[in-house]
């Protein structure tokens, strides 16, 4: 989810409203993705499971109540499902802006068919596979998380290397969460670059594998946090692991990049497309 | 981001793209509560970091492609935020839904200030103190997962209990990397029904405790999974202990709820609720 909680900015004062008859998780993001555009901050309010009338009219009510507060129209980003729910919240005072009602009616007269109007597939996902697949790629990062076991890595859709604290850890975590992809992390460590030669649980799998580096200034500022003043903080040190770890992928030849300035979110999406491609069928 | 990958849904015979100058992780989000509303099966494409004029070139030479090949148009979700690239995109032949040019300008008109056209903060979001809390939350429910240390638990800000496989571990992972949550989990086994108390280490956090429940049919099916035949996995040892641990929770007064048909982006959000409210001020 981007962030825009930026202190700096000047405050709208107006109050914005994420509602859902879900989790509301996808209405946070499209307006985050909207208000991103602002330079201005905002008061947020989340309601999600807004599922009932009673739910809607207390929502209506809150949204009201926000306006004769602020004095300034409230902005609500909503993805309601039922018509019925979305026509009442729509009557409140805000600035209405719904993702389904939306875009739901074009795409049913490009499809030629009606929509089923049902909230989403969320009240089975569980049963689904892919939701399965995801909890089981979440028990095989964190078992196969900084190579703690060589077991069965041959089921892993990607192993992750790179020097301690290179970002690892939460981007195998956020592939298998977010992607169901099985993402294990092996770590480089000076004893990989004074013997010159990657792990040994790791070359037979060298199609799998994907670097993580960072800048040397960064990795310092990172494991300075963790360990103040250590060796394995020092710059000079994290220069040389980074310098050793960067010249064993490039002689492997592993694909990588640097998470410096990127997201877990950006990172992932950037290794899913080298090991996926861009093309999902289902 | 919810599940529409139902095998047994009639195919659409169409190419769908979630296009994005981003990671595309919103305009997939945004796509996918949408189409889930049609009972049918689309073949779909990511196309993320479309940040240059030839990129927009491209993704409109591939739209076209799948035009001619479906003979149906291609359905386009994209949340571009430069003009010039959306103006690009939109002129492929596919039928375009885009987030921000959508909505972008009604709020520029309400708040009667221009948008900034960035991408996001995306940029440089790693320094934003939202993410550095995020990964830290990471690392902190990485290193409190199943109960593993004792210590900073009074850092926390929630601990989930419950019993061995309940949904613990992959819920503080989601709280944790989504919301920035510092969340430990601490399994209750049945030393702790045979003393009828829960882990000494957690009293004194009781008002931090959320308990996390499943019927005992649902968690002899995973634990089946994982040991087979095993007792530890039998329906009668799995009755047992879910009997033993909500009495418990109901004794100590721990708020719970039950995992078994919800996702961990719905318990997640659940227990937000009740930990934060609904309201996020910024």
């Amino acid at each position: 989810m981007p962030d825009f909680s930026n202190p700096n900015l000047p405050p709208a004062n107006r109050t914005v409203y994420f509602i859902s008859d879900g989790t509301g998780i996808t209405a946070e993001a499209f307006g985050h993705s909207v208000l991103t555009q602002f330079d201005l901050k905002f008061r947020q309010i989340r309601l999600p499971f807004v599922d009932s009338v009673d739910k809607a009219h207390d929502a209506v009510r809150r949204i009201n109540d926000a306006f004769a507060l602020d004095g300034n129209r409230p902005i609500v980003f909503s993805t309601l499902v039922k018509k019925e729910l979305a026509t009442i919240v729509f009557k409140s005072k805000g600035l209405h802006m719904d993702l389904i009602q939306t875009f739901v009616s074009p795409l049913e007269q490009e499809l030629g068919v009606k929509s089923t109007h049902t909230i989403g597939r969320s009240h089975n996902i569980t049963d689904s596979e892919e939701y399965k697949n995801r909890i089981e790629a979440i028990n095989f990062s964190l078992t196969h998380d900084d190579g703690q076991s060589h077991k069965n890595l041959a089921a892993a859709d990607v192993i992750l290397v790179g020097v301690s604290r290179s970002g690892k850890t939460p981007t195998s975590l956020y592939l298998a969460m977010q992607y169901g992809i099985k993402a294990a992390n092996y770590p480089l460590i000076p004893d990989d670059f004074e013997r010159g030669k990657m792990p040994s649980a790791l070359p037979e799998f060298r199609h799998k594998l994907f670097g993580l580096s960072i800048t040397p200034e960064r990795l310092s500022e990172i494991r300075n946090e963790r360990r103040p003043g250590s060796k394995y903080a020092s710059i000079e040190n994290c220069r040389y692991e980074v310098n050793e770890a960067e010249a064993m992928m490039k002689r492997e030849g592993i694909r990588w990049l640097s998470s410096t300035t990127k997201s877990i979110e950006e990172i992932s999406t950037t290794i899913l497309q080298e090991i996926k491609g861009d093309t999902k069928l289902y």
